[in-house]
């Protein structure tokens, strides 16, 4: 079964339950989002690490620490929110060094205080393979969390930073989450959809096309490539942790995208423009490509 | 490194970072007590259940679906909260039929409807052993979570239910959690401090005398145990998920007791007194016992 074949599975199973629960988004998008009080929404997003699909035996637990909470902390990002509590299951084998336990958790509890994310409970069980689940709660104001099905004809398609390498240039585990970012470009630029990028600009870019009923009309030309990589590389790599956005051209403003680069040295690109709904949720200078994104499943 | 020796590391480590962050309560109960409105108080939980240290290959998906959810609403029991949203991890191996997957989504959305749980998000990925967590979030009316720090001397010790044999007799896959008993616990007695029984009476009420700094003097022939098992067994067994309470003696009243026994169809035992901290922070007649408990990790 597919990733996708399993998130629309939950989604038809566990969406009926959801009318007078306090839910404003369900399954589906980077965070639910859910009722909190008069000025805030709470925000909720859940990411695993797990030895031999994210990472190998070997991996320096601090790295492993710092990408658990960056991965979650992308997608609160990615909603334009603001990070509150942490919740820690650690599923770890017997023979597991007490060493290994102590500097990962010391270096979680380190980047938790960095990002002021407040580890607040969890739960510990032997496994036969380290596998870590940090669920990260957070809120965001009330009514203006930024969802991906919101993408409108005519919107410009704007990604951070450069797509493609993270495998190659360690960006993968040593990516910084665009948290700040993110409530600036909100507040800046009022993006109607914004997403994180984890499986690559093809895939995520697709997702937001069909959660949106709209095409994304990508330039490869204008695609920021990392290291100079080729254009495949760059929009199916994958975790690039960067954020995708859609935003009407009447908000648009070169002189704001100028200050955005220099005020994060991050780059902000126009890799195209949202068109209505087509044969296909993406498109590359005009055509549909049948690439596969980085699967996690 | 044992559980005990890492919950006592994370605390060590993460509640630095606690101080104007809305956390009542952080790592060391059942579950995290955090600022929500002007009505309620947020509580979040987590468990993780992995393949061949909770359950072997072969275990109905049904009952997985259960126990998941079940585990984590005897958390929030414990607190005498009313659970409300759950965020699902899936760590499966590749070759997991798309069979079991749908059966165990297919069941745990019809448990989730069961306890009025709305499943909102999470994640899915590959991993060596099937591993489920599912963080479950709750509310309480503010203040008045039930923490199993605050157990008085001169409090009755009680219990719910019949303890011990949980694995011969299927009761640690399939048992009930005791969410309306708590809460009607918790208004008719008043119960100075409440925890739910995983690791079984002798671990958990040690926990509960360090955590208040007191001693839960347990009385050995009052001890309900199950099948008519031995008095260790009872004790020591592990997996019970009843709840543990203390009740000023002012409270008690035995008609309540049997209104209550009546109404759930379930018992309630007085196993014990709590007295000043002694060298022990639980005795069983007045003796210290080396046992250990029903180790998770």
């Amino acid at each position: 079964m597919r990733e996708q074949e399993l998130i629309t599975l939950a989604d038809s199973l566990f969406s009926g339950n959801i009318a007078g629960k306090g839910i404003s988004k369900g399954i589906g998008d980077d965070c639910a989002v859910l009722s909190y009080n008069g000025k805030w929404d709470l925000i909720a997003t859940c990411d695993t690490l797990s030895e031999n699909t994210h990472f190998l035996k070997g991996t320096p637990p601090e790295l492993l620490a710092h990408k658990l909470l960056a991965v979650n902390l992308s997608d609160v990002a990615a909603m334009a929110g603001i990070p509150l509590w942490g919740i820690l299951s650690l599923a770890a084998p017997k023979k597991l060094s007490p060493a290994f336990l102590t500097r990962f958790m010391t270096a979680l509890g380190k980047e938790a205080e960095k990002y002021k994310v407040s580890i607040v409970g969890g739960d510990t069980v032997r496994a036969d393979a380290l596998t870590l689940t940090l669920t990260l709660l957070g809120k965001v104001e009330k009514g203006r969390a930024l969802l991906r099905s919101n993408a409108k004809e005519g919107d410009l398609v704007l990604v951070t930073g450069l797509l493609g390498n993270t495998f190659s240039n360690g960006k993968h585990l040593d990516f910084e989450p665009r948290l700040k970012e993110a409530r600036w470009l909100r507040d800046k630029f009022s993006p109607t959809a914004m997403m994180d990028l984890s499986d690559g600009l093809f895939e995520d870019g697709s997702r937001m096309g069909r959660a949106s009923g709209a095409t994304l009309a990508i330039r490869g030309t204008e695609v920021p490539c990392a290291d100079h990589c080729a254009l495949k590389e760059a929009l199916t790599g994958g975790e690039d942790f960067e954020l995708l956005l859609t935003v009407p051209k009447s908000k648009f403003d070169e002189k704001l995208k100028r200050r955005f680069e220099k005020k994060f040295s991050l780059k902000l690109t126009v890799v195209g423009e949202v068109l209505k709904a087509g044969k296909h949720p993406l498109t590359i200078d005009g055509k549909a490509k049948k690439w596969s994104g980085y699967a996690h499943f």
